[in-house]
């Protein structure tokens, strides 16, 4: 079976690239199941409950997300009532929304889903490593097909984590940096990694934001506020094919589709 | 012209990695110049007046580096020695060694070649955006092709200095990551840009080095010491074709050889 | 001559603290020169140029500031336009503002004021230690009588400033960590010098700020709305005693005020 | 009852000034405890057995620590096998050693002592807070008075934690910086609190360092070997006096004790 797994959607320039390409993705690479990480889809800067709908009538099934998802707070409640939306699932207990769930394809498989978030450079959470364990302990419990969103800065820890959870899930997929890696493979004890999927917006851009204001930003150190980028749109993602019998990844294939 | 750049080298896994395909690469590609970040090739951890000779040995015509370069004192006088051998220019004024340098190639052509450190999540340097400014201004002088080597950790502070520097340099290509990206290309007003060339040592590893430390240290939070990893060697690296007459980059392509 | 500094000022809390306590300070130890640092004093982010103007009224003679100024984009102009407001020297070249100023009291001494911030933890500036070393040089052409604000987070980099300047400027005193520390004295050259003078606003509360929204920051890692806390005022200052003929320090004197 | 804790002993120097000062100090000021932070005993990083031996010769009953603890491996053993020995019990399990215990003093009176180290520009822990919540409920099962050494940064983080515990523990004391502040109180609900003790070893240099090697690391932003400093020691500590009968604190009193 197929997961198509797209990276940090930017703002309505990365709403309009999945429109534009991932039914004819879903089509010619018989996808089952699309996850998307929708951490910058309102204006770069979180999610909304329409947004979120938007994004599922386009066809993504399950969307996680990341540091950014508690941006907006009308998300909150949303984050509660939509059982297809991940937060990180090692942010402090009693916060709103999940951190994993599993899901049901159309060919009646079950997919589990884990998002979690790292430390490095980033928030004070919970251990991601032990939070996996326990997690997947319990999604194993109900399936093999088991997918990570790994959202983290730096590339020691995302590798540190594919390499611990090798063999207890079919793919962890990195996202947060923003920019495609090309180490994705399938680890020796049958995980499919990449560091980072990349971004699914405006390429001509820094980070998917415009680089007037990003760059800006680095020569002032001001506070600034960033715009979404409209230039050169890409669809970044990574499709894993998975032995649905034992959960292994077979392949795991790198795509960065122009959309302009 | 074409200028082949070699990323992080990774201990004696890298050394050996530049060995086994180096001349090929030279070769095939019609490589005119070879430059190549040497700040981890002394197990790991900087770099040593033997290792450098080596490396110059095996035919890299040009090392730069980054933060670690400053881990083994011994290298410091050779620093101040060999001009073929860069540290970041935006470090203080005072230290040992120099930032930029002109070469010369066997066919006669000048490349100037600039190292800079990113601040972002990095060590407390001067601002390596009006660093470039200065140094660039003086290359340019010189010779219009120049080739940027920004060692930093963001994504977003090594976008934004490629496209700040796009038009004025031939190349930036960024390390210190030591995970290849697959954003390269050619930015509008000419610059060839890359996020991260990544590393040449140990693909089965974390960023080049073992994986049981490595998951230790994130396991436990304690200090490690880490271990260069010996298996399943790569080469990554970029070549950049540049137009002499000008300048200007006309294509990059991103190298990852096994060396296994 | 006597240079009183006050820490800090959080919002109204802190601005009724001075209200209440200044004149009786000022003329109980008659202070020739009253500093305060500025940057929380509208509404615990940043400043605006009534707020400004009502401190002056109050019987501040300089405003100094920090990592906080740049919170409202109103003050830009205004620190273009008011040589008695200071940010800290080492942001880029261009912005708004200046670094230092000197200042004539009511006596006729002339005092240098300068305003550094620090970069361990905070912004990527440049060298504060440079950038004093520069000012320094030329505050002391006109004026032997120098008081530096050092806005910085850790206790090294302070104490490190505070000794790499004494005997140079006649106080360093830190500010930003809200909490004074009780190390002040005069350094063997004769600055005086403290790690930090504390804030002048609530002291039930979290470094001046609601306790509530605090600590559900900490437990919930969420971003949080920060409220000016209002119970128990307090005002934290300095007292420094200065021989006006060579700028050295005389003596340095802590106080803490309750303004309930 | 009265506990006297002696904040961060730095090498041979603060080893010196306990030795010269502790016992005057329990006599007089009638201690029945004696807690000090040892993380950097040894030579300014970490500890080892004999030193720790040494401590507890001089008057010391437990010796709390902090991020440094873990710079030296011989005394990962020890950690395991003294019990008035403690590490931040907020490290992940499985660690050597233990964050907390019950200690009983020549009275017969039992004390729990707590220790925890932040996360605000520290390692990547547990959560403090909830680990308090745990580690005190579980205490409080054998005795009211309760001291927890904080061991942090960020003043926010500290007096974050302080009003969490407020009530429910006799003393919360913050160490890490070395600089004594001038905030100690007993909180409305009778906890008492200081956002850090200070330092015990010379005063005249840089958090307890050579300031000569300190101010290098400033300018040069190279690696430093950091050493002892020897001149102008001090002894900082804080008394608490807590009623007994329910572990409220009555009183906490700051000590900065010459001890040249
Ligand atoms: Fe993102
Ligand atoms: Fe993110
Ligand atoms: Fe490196
Ligand atoms: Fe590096
Ligand atoms: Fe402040
Ligand atoms: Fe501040
Ligand atoms: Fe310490
Ligand atoms: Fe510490």
């Amino acid at each position: 079976m197929n997961i198509l797994f797209i990276g940090d959607i930017i703002g309505r320039t990365g709403r309009r690239a999945v429109e534009s390409r991932l039914h004819t993705l879903v089509d010619s690479r018989r996808v089952d199941l699309v996850v998307a990480n929708g951490e910058n889809a309102a204006a770069g800067f979180g999610l909304t409950a329409n947004i979120a709908a938007e994004l599922y009538d386009l066809g993504i099934d399950v969307l996680t997300s990341g540091n950014h998802i508690w941006d907006k707070r009308e998300i909150y409640d949303y984050l509660d009532r939509e059982s297809r939306l991940l937060r990180p699932a090692n942010y402090p207990p009693g916060l709103p929304g999940r951190g994993c769930g599993v899901y049901t394809t159309a060919a009646g498989l079950e997919v589990g889903v884990l998002n979690l978030e790292g430390r490095v450079f980033m928030n004070n959470l919970d251990c991601p490593f032990r939070c996996a364990d326990r997690e997947i302990e319990s999604l194993r419990r109900q399936t093999p097909i088991i997918l990570v969103d790994f959202h983290a800065e730096a590339t020691s820890e995302k590798a540190a984590l594919g390499h611990y959870l090798d063999g207890r899930v079919s793919a962890v997929v990195g996202t947060h940096t923003h920019v495609q890696t090309a180490d994705e493979g399938v680890l020796s004890k049958g995980t499919a990694y990449i560091s980072d999927v990349g971004l699914t917006g405006s390429r001509d851009a820094v980070i998917g934001m415009r680089k007037e204001e990003a760059i800006d930003r680095f020569l002032t150190q001001l506070p600034v506020r960033f715009e979404v980028a409209k230039k050169d749109p890409i669809l970044c993602a990574v499709l894993i094919s998975v032995d649905e019998t034992n959960g292994k990844a077979l392949e795991m294939h790198r795509i960065m589709e122009d959309c302009g």
